[in-house]
């Protein structure tokens, strides 16, 4: 089987490092591209993340291309989740700067064609592509991202999931585009759990990669301990790279997502999965539907990410 | 043990005429009056159909106030659901009218002291109240309301359940009162179901108000069957009276519960059940909490309702 090209769209970010090297252990997939947005960290330090990281990884043939610095509706104030990354979004380790840079390409232009994107952070470079190029929604592969908040409360606040939350408007483009759209969002993501002793089964391998992550993750678990007195940290975009990498890992519902954009709720998700007809026409009405992860075997899930970062 | 004294705020409607025979019929509570409300029908109509059914059940001795004929944001259009209840809101049986009068009292100025308010439709005649006298909050036994839709879609739209879409500033006044809210969602009416099979033994005994209910469901299954494809109705409204007569049979969490009042999710419900601290203070923070059904043990809960409707 040849492999599945993806392209990363990222905003390293601790759980987008822990991603990006899973994705680069994964043979069923080969990274052909990082895109980079704001969200864990402003865009500039996203692709100056994305370059180190991949100078970690040995893999400086992969281009990183930088993406929007503001949302698709300009003039909203970005949401930087520095309190659960670090200033830096990689554990305030101080790295010294990338020797790469970004290509000049932007995020948004690079045309995936067949190529799946899976879409870490607010979902701004995508919607500026099926805005850019009416067929994109069409050609582009798949869309695996991870966003929203199907029946739980958010991580922002109690409707709204951070990456939607970022960039509402964006969202609501992409759940509606008619592209191939598969969501993970944290109904799912909060099932897929490292807990304090995976991270010491991790800090003691031998694996490049594990303890790389060891390094930075310090800041992550203070913070999940802090926020959702967890002794473990969800596993929000390696869990979304599965989605990609072997699909059959979650189970999936399909219907209308549409993303509420104004009120006390902006950036709420509702899946519409039409078990119901209603009197009236309803803004869910005659829209594409989307995949939505439903459930996921997460002690599966755990152990291959586990697995593929320990490898040495 | 002294029956609790319970208002029935209601917009008969072919389940609140269920759920009022069954209030009538449980020695768990006393009926003390019945407010209107529009909602299955105008406001006018309910306080008709009220008496009506008070007629029907020989218990003219409780009075009926008239609630508000407008949303408490005056202005919005109201829905009103008669594709579910017939244009007479009782199944199209062209009953001859009461030879009863609502009493002179507005259903808000109805000051409930130590009594439980079961709230069937649209919440305007609480939020009035809440706002006529700012002791209202403390001094109401308990508001058991239908209302919300925690976690499913809605039975207006995806978001929003049909009673919250009614008035959602009333509804989001109710909430954030601080009075002691029961929230009976659809989330749980919906398992609770008369099933086509459970309509033929009500038609078979000999009790009176099986008999007048027989008689105008028909409207009330075929709008099940269209809408939802069940071979059976959902009882919202008897479920919800039961949540006053005997609570045991549904649990229940607590939460801060926030209404969306604008945008595509106009009407949804959220519920933030405190698991997470979010960093930015939110619209759910330092707001009063209520409780929320969670689940029901519906066998139980259809058999109490047949068992008191079949009762001779």
């Amino acid at each position: 089987m040849t492999p599945k090209k993806i392209i990363i769209d990222t905003d390293p970010g601790i759980d987008d490092a822990m991603a990006i090297f899973l994705a680069l252990r994964s043979p069923e997939v080969e990274v052909i591209g990082l895109t980079t947005i704001y969200g864990n960290v402003y865009t500039t330090l996203a692709t100056m993340n994305a370059l180190h990281l991949l100078e970690v990884a040995g893999r400086t043939d992969i281009p990183v291309a930088e993406g929007s610095h503001v949302t698709i509706t300009k003039g909203t104030k970005l949401r930087i989740a520095d309190f659960v990354h670090g200033s830096d979004g990689l554990g305030n380790q101080n790295f010294p700067p990338p020797s790469g840079k970004a290509i000049k390409q932007s995020a948004a232009s690079l045309h995936p064609g067949e190529v799946t994107v899976v879409a870490l952070g607010p979902l701004t470079n995508l919607a500026l592509a099926i805005e850019l190029d009416p067929a994109f929604a069409k050609n582009v592969g798949q869309i695996v991202l991870l966003g929203g908040a199907f029946c739980v409360n958010g991580n922002v606040n109690p409707a709204s999931e951070a990456n939607v939350f970022g960039d509402p408007e964006a969202a609501d483009i992409v759940f509606t585009s008619g592209a191939d759209v598969v969501a993970v969002g944290i109904n799912v993501t909060h099932q897929v759990v490292l807990t304090d002793a995976d991270r010491e089964k991790l800090a003691n391998s031998n694996g490049k990669f594990a303890q790389y992550l060891c390094k930075i993750m310090g800041i992550y678990y203070s913070y999940h301990h802090d926020a959702y007195s967890t002794r473990g940290v969800y596993l929000h975009d390696p869990t979304t790279v599965l989605a990609a990498v072997n699909p059959s890992l979650m189970t999936y519902t399909e219907g209308v997502v549409r993303v509420q954009t104004v009120g006390i709720t902006r950036g709420l998700t509702i899946l519409y999965n039409k078990q119901k007809r209603f009197e009236e026409v309803t803004e869910w009405s005659d829209k594409p539907t989307v995949k939505v992860a439903v459930t996921v075997d997460a002690p599966a899930a755990v152990k291959l990410i586990m697995d593929r970062l320990m490898e040495s």
